[in-house]
């Protein structure tokens, strides 16, 4: 029944009732992590064959005969760069294939454009005093770290199911030339697992900042990150760029950390000659060259996309009963009670709950008495502070199936006992 | 002859035969490389094992039972933290590990202090206008870019065959804190194979800069690269800088690049406890973690520090042979003629030779015409501005012995035929 059309006596006999079940879960003394986005064991499990598809007396030699046991090629060995232009949706020669860590060519690339504007006359981004960033939220806490590292002020954005609010970037940037960057995660994003409309998508392509060096930091994170058999479509941003003749706009990012080894993974970027110019004017002094053996490795493991989509698959079959979990706790525990709203993501690594306002924190302290560790409520927020106090990411990956049930079983107790209270101390 | 003994005559007689053997060597079309620090395939190989030590079916636990192909350990796992200290003569706990490359680290860390000061209060670097470096040189062309690249007035430090003139560093530091740092390669120094003496060490833990947030930038690429059987020892400069209370200046950097696999080695980087601090907050924002997996690739195959010495053995077996063939034709061919200098190196990756004064640039020149490709003159100076235009870097590492024999018989006519037409235009 709805909590809102319960009487006084129904709420307490059911602030009762949840007291004496999660008195119960709080005796079983668990120990439940749904805090990150890891990879389970099993998921690890799949992409094994990756750490001996080298041996000893393998050439290691690129098509061109280039060693990658040595020096050199420092924007990464030329055969991996398809897949990852296909994974964002680019030409190959728009690629510059990094290190082990996407996060780390984002905050790369933001740590640049403080000592050097991506446009050549315009101020390093440091002595831009009143420097600003837009930041989608709900979204994710790395993200906000690392602009809130650099000192920007950031500027919270609404999302919608269809993307960010996109009248309000279009009305901010055009309006502030000190709004230097937005953070997005365009497919199943962190945390809601919205995937961006075709309309949003063309809204970015066709922006008019007032800022010449402000840049879409365009995190495709979860660009073959499917869970359901109906898997959403995002368009190319780089596609719309050119049609609009603002392939300056985006930097693109992507990893294979959730594909192969997190840590151990090959990371990417993506973006147009100017910007790719002061990206790699960089890197020329940052390194001689990344890890090429490990690049290596992953095209012998993938070969091309469709290892990469068929590999997906696999993951696919791990991750989808636990996404199933999730949403059915939701269902059939919350949902008749109306205390709690959230989105059914056909992918990514998320479920975010809307819980009732003013009970995320609290539904948070008693899962985590119950030994249910969630992401911190209000982390999906720039500085930590969901002004709602009501949304919580769920990540359900890395929790065997019986453990989640039993985490989600708890969710779900806490999540009405805060709104239960909620109602009743405001009666 | 010395041919500062010789008479014009001799000296036409002694040009006219440089000449043809140099045209004849030109009719060769020989293609030789003494450019790079490039370990040779040769070398590559005694690291073969390394790729398949991790099969499908191991275990990638750290002894504390953390999978090291997820996400986690920001600062790297702690079993490989003990080879790196003893590499850099320091505590263990004094250790970051990184990703594939010191070089990225050193970057990094001057990026780091361009944006925020390691001292609380200070301005960033990029707020010093007229900020400046010290540069020891002959030195590493790349330790040059990353703070030409940065912005700052380069100040070159002679070399003394006890490592840098300590007069001058002293003198500068003390007077100017718009000097913020120091490239130091303090042992086997790239080029001139120098180890920094003892008195060097304990007057760099014993400086006064001006400048609270001065650093010295510690390059400790070759710290068990021996090539011969007498080799030099350094003392630690952290243990000095304990001494003197001053374990704030240093921040010291190696890797397994040369040990290993260049590129796909494992890079670790020690600092005291405050700018360790600085650089780990830093850290926390710009990766989960670096490649863990890698990590213990390297733990498993080196297991400790006399696993290290024992695999450097092997590279030294193979480099030794090949410093003798530089030596033994400078000596031989060059050395009677009195037109050149050079460090005998017990180590490192290179054979610095001074050619005459206003001669390497056609030095150069004359051996890339024969086929010869050797680092640019001047490459070792900040810059690349060698005011005497003598210098010139030898890495003998990558050819073959017969190669070397070649290129090194080509660099020598070079070398004398450039000085006899110097004299003979001076005449």
């Amino acid at each position: 029944m709805n909590y809102s059309e319960m009487t006084k006596e129904q709420l307490l006999n059911e602030k009762s009732a949840l007291e004496k079940q999660y008195e119960d879960y709080k005796a079983m003394n668990l120990k439940l992590d749904m805090s990150r986005g890891k990879p389970s064991t099993e998921q690890l499990n799949i992409s094994s064959r990756i750490l001996d598809i080298l041996t000893s007396t393998s050439d290691c030699s690129t098509e061109k005969g280039f060693d990658c046991r040595n020096y050199g090629l420092m924007d990464g060995i030329t055969e991996i760069k398809p897949i990852f232009a296909q994974m964002m949706q680019v030409d190959p020669d728009m690629i510059m294939v990094g290190g082990n860590s996407s996060l780390n060519m984002m905050f790369d690339t933001i740590s640049l454009f403080m000592t050097k504007s991506p446009v050549e006359g315009e101020k390093p981004w440091l002595e831009v005093k009143n420097r600003k960033f837009l930041c989608p939220a709900p979204g994710y806490d790395r993200h906000f770290g690392i602009t809130e590292y650099f000192g920007f002020e950031m500027i919270t954005i609404p999302m919608t199911s269809e993307g960010p609010d996109m009248d309000m970037v279009e009305k901010l940037v055009a309006e502030d030339d000190s709004i230097k960057g937005i953070w997005c995660v365009p497919k199943y994003s962190n945390p809601q697992g919205i995937t961006y409309s075709d309309e949003t998508v063309k809204r970015f392509a066709n922006l008019n900042p007032k800022a010449k060096d402000f840049r879409i930091f365009w995190d495709d994170a979860y660009c073959v990150h499917d869970v359901t058999e109906t898997p959403d479509k995002l368009i190319s941003l780089m596609d719309e760029c050119k049609k609009t003749g603002k392939t300056d706009l985006p930097i693109i990012f992507c990893s294979t950390s959730k594909i192969t080894f997190p840590g151990s993974g090959v990371a990417a970027m993506a973006a147009d000659e100017n910007n790719m110019k002061v990206i790699k004017e960089k890197y020329k002094y940052q390194t001689i060259s990344f890890d090429k053996v490990n690049m290596l490795r992953h095209i012998l493991f993938f070969k091309d996309i469709d290892g990469v989509k068929a590999h997906m698959d696999k993951h696919k079959s791990i991750l989808k009963p636990k996404f199933d979990i999730v949403l059915k706790h939701l269902k059939e525990s919350v949902g008749p009670t109306g205390v709690a709203t959230w989105f059914e993501p056909n992918g990514g690594y998320f479920v975010a709950v809307d819980v009732m306002e003013g009970t995320a924190k609290k539904v948070v302290e008693l899962c985590k008495e119950a030994g249910v560790v969630l992401t911190g409520a209000g982390a999906t927020y720039p500085y930590g502070n969901d002004p709602k106090d009501s949304n919580i990411r769920i990540a359900p990956s890395y929790p065997t199936l019986d453990e989640l049930e039993k985490a989600m079983e708890i969710f779900c107790v806490a999540t009405k006992l805060a709104a239960v209270n909620k109602i009743l101390e405001n009666m």
